[in-house]
């Protein structure tokens, strides 16, 4: 994959406000952040985006998730707070090296705006879609 | 904690249509889905918001994330997605068990929402946010 201003962060050629790192994760400040203390935590590994991820990478980054979260929790005292890491240009994604976003929401509104038009699942249409994504493991 | 709607789905108490499930993680469809192919993936720990959760149970689902939304994506056809994951009422948070969504986004638009106003971080502000969060570590 083409190098992202990600890759240049982890390799130090670019600064960052760096928040944590261990041998295969980084997280910094959000030069862009749409809150306070709004924090970017990457892989090391570069992948485009997650469903590309190796198995290994993910399970370094859910494991750091909870600590940065809760660290970014208390320095900012942030009560709520979401996590966002999209895919694909269509999603919201402009770097292509897998980030995921921890974004405090303040009482003032600040933070994530999330739009969320709630449909149904009807059961037979529910137990033939879990079937076709059951049969792509 | 109290036991919430997604204990009991993991006791079976609830039905659900699984899409994943190994020792520690479980996928399903959400029942109020925002798209075609919107999947939770939940950790089998009960803990009400990312912060809480255990180091353990973070690298769980951080190492099953990728490998389901390669499946999500491949047996819907969608070409980007959105993973997202809400801490608290204030930040959309409805069902008090840790939950990641993925949200497959369409051409038609259908899919998350993504409300994104976008700051600047000077650099003496992001250099002293950073040593307060590296702090609570």
């Amino acid at each position: 994959m083409a190098d992202t201003i990600f890759s240049k962060i982890i390799r130090g050629e670019i600064p960052c406000h760096k928040v944590y790192e261990d041998a295969q994760v980084l997280a910094f400040l959000d030069i862009g952040p749409i809150s306070r203390g709004h924090t970017l935590v990457i892989p090391k590994e570069a992948a485009p985006t997650l469903d590309q991820l190796s198995e290994e990478a993910g399970a370094a980054l859910g494991r750091a998730l909870p600590t940065i979260a809760q660290a970014v929790v208390k320095a900012t005292g942030a009560r709520a707070f979401n996590v966002l890491q999209n895919n694909g240009p269509e999603a919201h994604q402009a770097v292509f090296h897998v980030h995921f976003h921890i974004i405090p929401k303040y009482e003032d509104g600040s933070g994530l705006g999330i739009g969320w038009k709630a449909g149904k699942l009807d059961a037979p249409h529910g137990a033939a879609l879990a079937r076709e994504i059951l049969a792509q493991f």
